[in-house]
């Protein structure tokens, strides 16, 4: 990650029984050294980490750390979800905005210099917006779309309390019946064997023509061709979409010179938003103090779903 | 306007006084009988309207009907602001969220097939946002913006009580100290001859060089060589505006080439969304109902001003 600033450095420097290595390209050696790692380290280069207690992982995703042979078993695996939720969310929430007002459709008539009105408009205020994947990132977009007006349903894996933000929840079982009703959905899923092209040509048959397709998850969870072809028979209205299944997306994809659909380059997290930063290192030093002091750790991810527990 | 409902003409047909005639393409014999009228004829065809005791424009902006010669005296002048509010509103955050999350950089990016990250983008989160001009467009857009945790200032020519989504209301005259604070600045001036070129080279220059411009009020009220100049010297990051001294814009205006700028078409009121023209439906039916039984009207125009009332 980038430069720890020094508050961020004495959250995280709680006890006297490590040392405090600060390496932005460590060699073999000090990796291999290490009792607790904090970073984004290449997966291959864990094999050896013989001393590592946990690996407290800068990112959200971890679908590449829970693979077999990356981490020794017993090794923690924490990662850093919900410190990149509000990044995501708010620029989920500006594509949302952007579709729906045709804006991606103006600057493409700017730069032609062509002024023409492109017709109706639609308005969040009294829509459905269906968040697929109702964790720390869709809490915060839920929160965004609940402001501007639209009723909200939220869909999760396991069952939990009604967040107050969401009007309706409901479990991913029931998905093939709440499609037909949304006017925006939102995509939050990760990048899991369970989500490979998670969205296919029978779930984008189901949405409204209307629809708007947001997907700020993982790439493999939208089986692109499906997609471009409910995007070209006008299957759903439009889509925003930040995350494919290869990245960078390839020069010569078809994806690109599609009207409606909106292409952003895997940026709606990483480092984008100051705030971010910050809440990474704060994830970090709770964990670390929590683990000195034998208290339970945030974001630990089960190695069987590739998810936070 | 559009075709009115059978729902909204029962609701401005309180009176067996009055014959109501619906036409959108009225002749002058027809015009020149009315006692009332509701729409927004050609302000040259309305000077043999002898008649008549009000307009009610369904438009926001009454600059055009203000001038002498066009109103016989004594003719009163109601506008549709407030109509509009919404839909404007809700196009003008759109634009704000565009800009600061950088969304017509990567549209262009997408159009030339290249996957490039843009780097930091800003949030509404903490940021500070100038209303310049709280009628009720700016009220709405506060209530946006606020949501997503903005501090809001309101501008407004005449004091008033701060509303609950404004954090701070300064009179005009105090602009200029303000100014330097603003991360967004929200234009929603009308266009007057007081508000001629308000935004100059002075103007942009006391703004952050971090800040966004939005225009979504009259294009008069901007001094589009200031605007250029500000945008290609840095003196300001982005803006977004949506109207223009001359509309259409001409297509060799050299506006359209600015990459930090988003140019709309004047398309963010008018009939863009379903629930402007049912507000405007309400609107005439109120003064209708008001103006038969002698009660007050809404939206009634200064003359002096060009502004309500």
């Amino acid at each position: 990650m980038a430069q720890m600033t020094k508050e961020q450095k004495t959250r995280l420097e709680c006890s006297d029984e490590y040392a405090y290595v600060y390496d932005r390209n460590p060699d073999d050696e000090l990796l291999q050294s290490a009792n607790v790692i904090i970073g984004l380290p290449k997966p291959g280069r864990l094999k050896n980490c013989e001393n590592l207690e946990y690996l407290q992982l800068t990112s959200s995703g971890a679908d590449a750390y829970v693979k077999p042979g990356v981490l020794k078993p017993g090794t923690i695996l924490l990662s850093s979800t919900g410190a990149y939720s509000q990044s995501v969310a708010e620029s989920a929430f500006a594509m949302t905005l952007c579709l729906i007002k045709k804006l991606h459709l103006y600057r493409d008539d700017q730069n032609r210099h062509v002024w023409s009105d492109r017709g109706k408009v639609t308005s969040l205020r009294g829509a459905t917006v269906l968040i697929v994947g109702l964790g720390a990132i869709g809490l915060v977009y839920a929160g965004l779309v609940k402001a501007m007006g639209a009723r909200v349903i939220g869909v999760k894996r396991r069952p939990s309390e009604c967040p107050e933000c969401v009007d309706e929840l409901y479990l991913v079982e029931n998905l093939e019946s709440l499609l037909p009703r949304a006017d925006v959905v939102c995509s939050i899923l990760p990048g899991t064997e369970a989500t490979y092209h998670f969205y296919n040509k029978e779930k984008f048959s189901l949405m409204k023509n209307s629809a708007v397709f947001i997907n700020v998850g993982r790439g493999t969870s939208q089986d692109e061709e499906a997609l471009r072809d409910a995007l070209l028979n006008g299957e759903i209205a439009a889509a925003g979409v930040d995350v494919f299944e290869k990245e960078p997306l390839s020069e010569g994809s078809p994806l690109w010179d599609i009207e409606n659909l909106l292409i952003t380059p895997h940026a709606t997290g990483g480092d984008h938003m100051d705030v971010t930063l910050d809440l990474i290192a704060q994830i970090a030093a709770d964990n670390f103090n929590a683990y000195v002091s034998g208290k339970p750790l945030r974001n630990v991810v089960d190695f069987e779903t590739g998810y936070v527990k």
